[in-house]
């Protein structure tokens, strides 16, 4: 029984991977309705507003829903919000038996829809392949839990550290691949972030451009003193909507300028300088689940000394560039002392064509 | 039978394997005498000045020998030496066939051996596992090729590039585990090269310090104005040779402070700022056919530019420290434009404790 249990589970699962980035700000779920060893019904959670995994595989099945077992990847829901709880709809299925893998990270309603379903007489079992299924919505558990977004930092370098030239070249460090592959994170997150400074320099469209197209992410831009050009792209290009973080030093007359354009808002936080911890707040009641940090170096360590990093994505360039004046991924103010510095664990490795690709967590978590 | 061949050259590499840097100027060899199918003789070359790997072989075998084979890494020696040749040991003790796995590297003697045997009417093979055998040698055959040492770049740094806090604080950026691998490098080279900013800085001993102990590489300091400090340990220990290479500006008063220490030499280049390729090329004279720079980025940097990197051998620890002043592994000038790069192809990643371990060698060579 187990093992088949963990064979539909582990369906569920790999039919939730692709739409993760999409569903935000819920959850990535998938679910398998089977009956008499037969897959009878599937579904995923598409978007946002849209009908629940649960929903999409009971419509599938049909009548044949009675009776039946569900494999979810998601604890059921037991309350109603904008669609009405699945944990009823699959009551009302006459269903005989709920697998479900991870239980719902929101501590106040978690084990509400499993008792629902208990309730009703049905048979649930829980946590079936649940880390697989956790890891799923690493980003969304942790915008449930602290109510800010799932913070990646992205950054590109060479083996000795650089990320351009002592001139300034950056253009490019890694390779092709290397960069599609930094832009699944812009399909992925719900908000790309970078400093006012790599608007001046760079002027980036900060787009997701990936084969077949992709969602764009909010671009926002981290501007202490209102400094981002007018003629920028991110203010010109209309494709994605443009947030500009500023300090309550911003004046009325400053703010003006930035009114004309419908796809950009200006935010003026309450101190007199952006502090990080504020920005993911305010983002967090915008309901932006996962942020991408793009840069630059001053952005990063910004992130790295408010210890607001989730996850680092970091593509090597297998170059050496040299230089005591080239730029490096973290710059700013650092740490002083080793033992301040933020420590990783190593989550992944491998070659992203002939550049390698590293992702690391902070220590201590999973 | 090519199996078989395969089989035993197989056994002389691995056997060879542990000898890597113990050799020079000499390189590391097996051999294995088989008759009958059964293994009759093995033996390695210990040492320069030693007898050589065919010999030990042979002495094993003593009258088995005859009408035996034997598995050889490189081809034999076919002149007089500090040992008599290889080929005439194998033709006086009556075998019968010869399995071959590397060519001799210098072409103005390579198949001399081969035709040498060939001649006395002996079956030889050659080519076996070639690859493999070449790899044992990679720093002997440059050495050969070019008459200049075989050059490791190792550095050690953090996931966003820095070998030290933004205040200088540099112990240790990687673990344990990563810091005694390092240390087989030091066994594995005849000479290790830092610059005097690193003495004056970081007043390193430079010596091998691994389980078991191993060889100390020859300590080398690049100085061009002669500023390394007497009390330095690198003067006050005498475990190994140090050399001071110095500029032709150096005057005979400033070198006589360096004349009483018996392990200590100062050698004064042509030229009035040091240049890598006349240090390589004098290195190469002094039969010193592998060299480890360790740092600092100063030095790593002229030995970029100047193209003279072999092989990089990268630590990187986990962990961010961020600061725009804190030190990369490659500084100094560097390139001003990316097409200049050092272009490195990685040949292995691996962890080494809780760090990542790469190794990387200039695109285009093997």
């Amino acid at each position: 029984m187990m093992e088949r249990d963990e064979q539909y589970i582990k369906l569920a699962i790999d039919m939730a991977k692709p739409t993760v980035g999409q569903t935000s700000p819920n959850p990535a779920v998938g679910a398998v309705v089977v009956k008499d060893n037969e897959v009878v019904g599937l579904g995923v959670h598409i978007k946002a507003g849209e009908a629940h995994a649960e929903v999409n595989a009971l419509k599938m099945a049909g009548d044949k829903a009675a009776g039946a077992t569900i494999y979810v990847t998601l604890e059921p829901c037991s309350h109603y919000g904008k669609t009405p709880p699945c944990a009823q709809a699959i009551i009302d299925a006459g269903m005989k038996r709920v697998v479900i893998a991870s239980s719902d990270p929101n501590p106040q309603v978690a084990g509400r829809g499993v008792k629902m379903l208990e309730n009703a007489g049905i048979e649930v079992v829980t946590g079936v392949l649940k880390e697989q299924a956790d890891h799923l919505n690493t980003d969304f558990f942790h915008y449930i839990e602290t109510g800010t977004p799932y913070v990646f930092l992205k950054t590109a370098m060479t083996l000795d550290g650089k990320i351009a030239t002592s001139s300034g070249e950056s253009k490019w460090i890694t390779g092709e691949a290397a960069r599609n592959d930094g832009h699944n994170y812009r399909r992925r997150c719900d908000a790309i972030l970078v400093g006012v400074q790599t608007v001046i320099n760079d002027d980036p469209k900060l787009t997701t451009r990936i084969e077949g197209n992709g969602k764009n992410p909010i671009r926002i831009i981290l501007d202490n003193h209102l400094r981002t050009p007018l003629s920028s792209q991110l203010l010109q290009n209309d494709e994605a909507p443009t947030w500009i973080i500023t300090s309550s030093r911003v004046s009325p007359h400053q703010l003006k300028a930035y009114r004309s354009k419908g796809h950009v808002e200006v935010i003026s936080l309450k101190s007199p300088a952006i502090k990080i911890a504020e920005v993911l707040s305010y983002l967090g009641e915008k309901e932006v689940t996962s942020l991408l940090v793009e840069g630059g170096g001053t952005i990063a360590d910004a992130f790295v000394r408010a210890g607001k990093i989730n996850e680092l994505i970091t593509y090597i360039a297998p170059k050496l560039l040299g230089g005591k004046n080239a730029l490096t991924p973290v710059e700013g103010k650092g740490f002083e002392q080793l033992k301040q510095a933020l420590d990783l664990r190593i989550q992944s490795t491998e070659m992203v064509g002939e550049d390698i690709k590293l992702t690391a967590i902070p220590k201590g978590r999973t």
